[in-house]
């Protein structure tokens, strides 16, 4: 399943000589080599050369060294230089903190900082609150993370999850208007970390933790949760489990089945599988059975961890025990957010009729989509190149939004099941479909309208 | 010494009749009580009334009530609504995120986001110093506080410091292109601050530490400095060190003496205090008294901490006793980061001939610096109304952005005295004089020239 991407792209700066063919055997001596082209410019012309810069989509590294090699089999053609565009985008980092007022003369200077600053210092002493309005508080939330579960890239660090950051807070910023600070903790203590995010609470007004491992991140944003008076999201679960709610809502309208009625097999019980379970539930879902590596959490079993107790107990109403591959025989919904190649074509066409895949794992997913797609009714993936991608990015930015918008304190479930609303119901009657279950992360009415339905919530809530 | 400033400025709108003098009366009104108008803009015209919007520079809260009583003392004139300019600019705060890199499409995002951040982060995670290239911590720092002495307000915590700490940061921006970010911390314990700011620094390329109270700052401070790998700069001991330092060397120019022979008395063992007085040693000074609120320190007394026992033995070489008052007589130089008026007319007048007098209390200084000119040759302040103001902002934007352009993980004194040097050469020989002894916070050459003085140093080292 590698493809050419943009995640992937290259730009040769070629040696050529100058002739009216050149350009033209460049580019085609690089899609002979696989790759896709998608820019060509003669960047400098000499009387008998010219430079070429010609960028395109590869697999990979192996794949580019093969592309350079295909252009400089062309009599006379030099590759100066291969520059990897994704570095290059990374250079010097992804954000910027910029003033949001004038700092032009001495005046601006008076009010923004001394002399004038401290009457505002004064008021926030006087009365914590106002921080809320006279700070950055009012509109900045701490992107958190440890470093322990980044993408699919496991423990890495807190130095090298901050790419990921940078990048969650400028979609913060692009989508939805929130500031969103990377805090990339350099300790895996439990306890650290709560005591570490608690201390640097007072210039957030939000939480997003990020990428930290199972079980920890449970007690982490528990405890966050209980002792911060700014709400706490944490996006591996919350997020995954709106978007994964409101893609199963529109498959469900698309296959003519309900929830409560429909047999779902969750593969994957760590943050995302746990946080999709309990949504799931609350949405009246009955007949969940989620998997972990030794198959199904059941009540005939002991469990150490209070997670699969309370999966064990909540879930698996038919009291089934087996494998995942057991499992999925005869089930309505698969959604897995574990492993690659977990289930294989036998699965899927054992699953029940009008059958739902939804395979997350990335950037491999545990099935085939294309596989997938041969017996299931509705194929959805955590890829952009496949159809129906269920990408956190549709949730984040416009709930966190709603939250500052609404200035509260705490996130409850009725706000993650009116964000999965708004975002299904961003997929119009007349244009839902098998491959159009969920809005594209590029609509730019998705934000607002996940805003706007947290500020409902919490508005109906205080009546 | 409270003149009407910019720092508080007030809007009035105000409903007026509609005739030919009725702008003039109301700026005369409102100068009438004391205020100094700015602007005066007719907001809406109706048949018989207008609406007004006054803008003039107060002293203070008081005096707006003044100001609004003097305005609405005319017939017809009514007063809406008085807003709090200073308040209305930190609305919201003062700081915005943004990104550095376009994500227009789903080709950017595939670069700055998943997949292809994926290869960033692996990259950093085999070898960790590419964070420096390769994410935010090549530009970016954090302005640390936990809220114990903020300006001249004490500890007011850290929610009440933020608008210090965006301002500081937004000045780092504005001046120098630095991204600083505030970090304001809800513990006083030294050991957590210390803990807090290393579990934070992988997102960092260096560390400003900003109004935490002496004793603990210097303990943090020094501990940092030993246990990072990114340089820890404390604003109020070297920023205020650098400044009074290139602030001395042009003063000393105009009364024509040398650091060498110059009798010396600072007022202030804090933080600034004691950085300016290791700093003037290494240049030479020879005659240092220090004074704390007790008087000189002296060999011949036992102090309980370090910095005063430190101070005993390597200053006072006349090993004199007594007070402040006492100090300065015959002295050529007074420094003050201590107190509002510790000296009055007398005092200065016993000082020696061509005395230099430094009275950088905020916002009142140690002495009156009208009644302190007419004794003194050279006068400077921490204040922008008058003459000489001897500003940190003059150091620290330049300072980090020679910090990070050349790439350095400590701060040595050399790179403070040739920040100084950048500084004080800012003013031309041509320039020079009792009013002029520091460059202007606007001068935008200072920045640049403090960083490639840091620069320079950073190089000379390396041959």
């Amino acid at each position: 399943m590698a493809n050419p991407g943009p995640g992937n792209s290259i730009t040769l700066r070629i040696d050529a000589p100058s002739n009216f063919t050149v350009t033209s055997e460049l580019a085609a001596a690089a899609a002979a080599a696989g790759a896709v082209v998608t820019a060509l410019d003669v960047v400098e012309s000499h009387p008998t050369t010219i430079v070429v810069d010609l960028t395109c989509n590869t697999t990979g590294e192996e794949h580019a060294d093969e592309v350079r090699a295909g252009v400089e089999a062309l009599e006379g053609v030099v590759v100066r230089q291969v520059s990897d565009r994704t570095f290059l985008m990374h250079l010097g980092g992804k954000l910027e903190v910029v003033p949001s007022v004038p700092l032009r003369n001495r005046d601006d200077l008076s009010r923004a900082y001394t002399p004038g600053v401290a009457r505002v210092c004064m008021a926030i002493a006087e009365d914590k609150s106002k921080a809320r309005n006279l700070t950055v508080k009012r509109n900045t939330i701490a992107v958190v993370t440890d470093g322990t579960a980044v993408l699919g890239l496991g423990d890495i660090g807190p130095e090298a999850a901050l790419p990921v950051m940078e990048g969650k807070a400028a979609l913060f910023k692009q989508f939805a208007n929130v500031d969103a600070w990377p805090v990339c903790l350099d300790t895996k203590d439990t306890e650290e970390i709560i005591k570490i995010v608690k201390a640097i609470a007072p210039v957030y007004g939000g939480v997003n933790l990020e990428d930290i491992a199972a079980p920890r991140c449970f007690e982490i944003e528990a405890r966050l949760r209980e002792e911060l008076d700014i709400p706490v999201f944490h996006d591996d679960q919350h997020g995954t489990a709106i978007v994964t709610l409101a893609a199963l809502r529109n498959a469900l309208k698309v296959v003519g089945k309900t929830i409560g009625e429909v047999r779902i097999v969750v593969s994957g019980v760590g943050a995302a599988g746990n946080a999709i379970v309990q949504l799931l539930l609350a949405q009246g879902a009955v007949d969940i059975v989620a998997c972990g590596r030794n198959g199904a959490i059941h009540r005939g079993e002991e469990y150490t961890d209070a997670h699969r107790t309370e999966l064990a107990a909540t879930t698996n109403p038919r009291d089934f025990s087996g494998t995942l591959k057991e499992a999925v025989v005869g089930a309505d919904v698969f959604i897995g957010v574990s492993a690659p190649h977990v289930l294989d074509e036998n699965d899927i066409a054992a699953m029940a009729d009008d059958a739902i895949v939804f395979a997350m794992a990335n950037p491999t997913p545990e099935v085939d989509p294309i596989v997938a797609a041969r017996h299931a009714a509705v194929v959805a993936t955590g890829r952009s190149d496949f159809p129906n991608q269920i990408n956190n990015v549709l949730a984040f930015p416009g709930f966190f939004r709603g939250l500052l918008d609404a200035g509260v304190s705490d996130i409850t479930p009725p706000m993650l099941v009116a964000a999965a609303q708004a975002i299904a119901e961003r997929v119009g009657d007349d244009e839902l479909n098998a491959s159009f279950i969920i809005p594209s992360v590029f609509d730019p009415l998705v934000a607002g309208a996940v805003a706007e339905a947290i500020v409902r919530v919490v508005e109906s809530s205080k009546e």
